[in-house]
């Protein structure tokens, strides 16, 4: 097995895909001919939005946790979160009898809170635009002898996520697809980074492409050579995607294994989330529609099927409000 | 195999289930803390909303498409249906390259019958509280040669929705559950009917429970000894299971294997709805939630598990953003 410093290999891959059996919930693949006729294209959308916590964040975030209770003795678990991950570390630590202190945004959407609350887990906040929250976490770690838990870039974290894409390859195997654009939300890259590593053996013909949104398009520069902060004083509605970099540990992986990758704005993430509610019933936070948006808004695509992974559900129903009464 | 004017045996269920494998999508049981805690007790939510065309009725009208093309050259066929049955009868007939004519009130929600004409029928339309919607069929049927699927006294169509028993028999198997409540929502009582014949042999701890809107609980009366018709002028936003009594084939099944039915109230409903959107991520219209509606309220249950079928999720998105901001 590779070490805590470098991607996951196949080997810690298939430990974390055992060590998460009978816990995360394999998720449905879902298709509308609604959608297949805006896009041009078969559509497949992942339903990670129907994981436990309500986004594939738990994933990693219980084979982060697996792996320190395995190693030995660990009192708590920190993790810096705009909401998804820090819901997954918290349900994961309860799960394991451990404590969990989550460090977060002051502007977090209201029921990533409370469900992060209802998990028995502390929260620590900070001002987005302000506070370092690496430090505050840092600060907590080293006063009460937690382990922190990265939200991507943490070889455990990815092969956790990997599992979306070993799910993925056992469930096109069963429709006969064998080309296909995976299109995955990315802030930092964790998911992008486990799916594209599960893939790659399973499914070469499955290729992964980052979608972010505007102004936080870190990832497509950096993978079209053009490396580099987001513009100062951006904004998007997609919360919980907004990275200022991609991982040290996803990046190279992406380099070898995805891309180019794509940008789509909140007007087409929101029109996303519109119509996932209209024609697949399911219910998803900006952040989570970009991959979708993106497999819509596609025009000059082959007619190879994408497949978009929705990747959380957790949002503020006065936004999914307006996003579905602006969408009729 | 029973005639057509019987509620299926096993034998026909068990070739509705071969015709239909690999068409309808095998729905997932959600479950959240969120929810248990609410109910008191384990709550399990068979995910019907994420079904081909949004509901459970894409199975009885496939059963009942696929037995007529079995049987020999059928030219097109006819339903009357609030929305969900016609869905799934122009489905099916899409599939089976045949015609359909799908009768509905004219207060539809907007997104069924626009669902109803991609699938390529024709749209009839009838006042709700006027007009005979079964002469309209019969008269269509007459001119043009084409057989009528009824939305749920009708032996094949009782078969396919016995499907989602089949289904909750095997998935409670991995849970370890062996005894529970399965509240269905009830119209005409062809789901309930089909999931009680399912369970019988498969899982005889799990007993089916009816469930209906205030002011249209004829199938909890009429299993209470006391049949008689809604009052008249009665109104509920549960449109999708508006039925004036239980059916001719599912009442003698739902005497023999389910009840007491319950009853909810609309608010009841569109609390269910707000529940489901926030922790299970799945959209439900308001005849959907019923079920889920009386797990959460039924204040004086055991501690048994409670599997509530979410069986629909078309609606209209005005009313489902009016829910979900009224339960923030």
């Amino acid at each position: 097995m590779t070490g805590d410093d470098t991607a996951p290999d196949e080997t810690r891959i298939m430990a974390a895909a055992a060590r998460l059996a009978g816990h995360v919930r394999e998720t449905p693949l879902l298709r509308d001919p609604a959608l297949d006729a805006i896009a041009g294209r078969p559509v497949w959308v992942k339903a990670e939005c129907l994981q436990h916590t309500g986004s594939f964040k738990y994933r990693g975030a219980k084979a982060a946790v697996t792996a320190l209770c395995a190693a030995g003795s660990v009192a708590g678990v920190v993790a810096c979160s705009s909401g998804n991950h820090g819901q997954g570390v918290a349900r994961a630590a309860r799960e394991a009898g451990i404590a969990a202190v989550i460090v977060l945004p002051d502007d977090a959407p209201d029921p990533k809170v409370a469900a992060i609350r209802a998990n028995g887990a502390e929260i620590v906040t900070h001002d987005r635009h302000g506070a370092d929250r690496h430090a505050i976490a840092a600060a907590i770690c080293a006063a009460r002898g937690f382990a922190f838990i990265p939200p991507f870039d943490h070889p455990d974290v990815i092969a956790g996520q990997a599992g979306v894409g070993l799910e993925i390859a056992a469930q096109v195997r069963a429709t006969g697809v064998t080309q296909a654009d995976v299109l995955v939300c990315c802030g930092g890259g964790g998911l992008a980074a486990g799916i594209a590593l599960a893939l790659e053996p399973r499914a070469p013909g499955l290729r992964v492409c980052t979608v972010e949104p505007e102004g936080y398009d870190d990832t497509a520069r950096a993978l079209a050579g053009a490396p580099g902060p987001n513009p100062p004083g951006a904004r998007s509605v997609c919360d919980a995607i907004l990275t200022p970099a991609p991982g040290r540990l996803t990046l190279p992986v992406l380099a070898r294994l995805a891309g180019p990758g794509r940008t789509v704005t909140d007007d087409a993430a929101l029109r996303a989330m519109t119509l996932a509610f209209a024609h697949l019933r399911i219910v998803l936070e900006p952040g989570g529609a970009v991959a979708l948006a993106a497999a819509l808004d596609w025009t000059d695509a082959a007619d190879t099927p994408v497949i978009a992974v929705a990747t959380g559900g957790n949002v503020d129903p006065a936004l999914f409000a307006r996003a579905i009464r602006a969408g009729t």
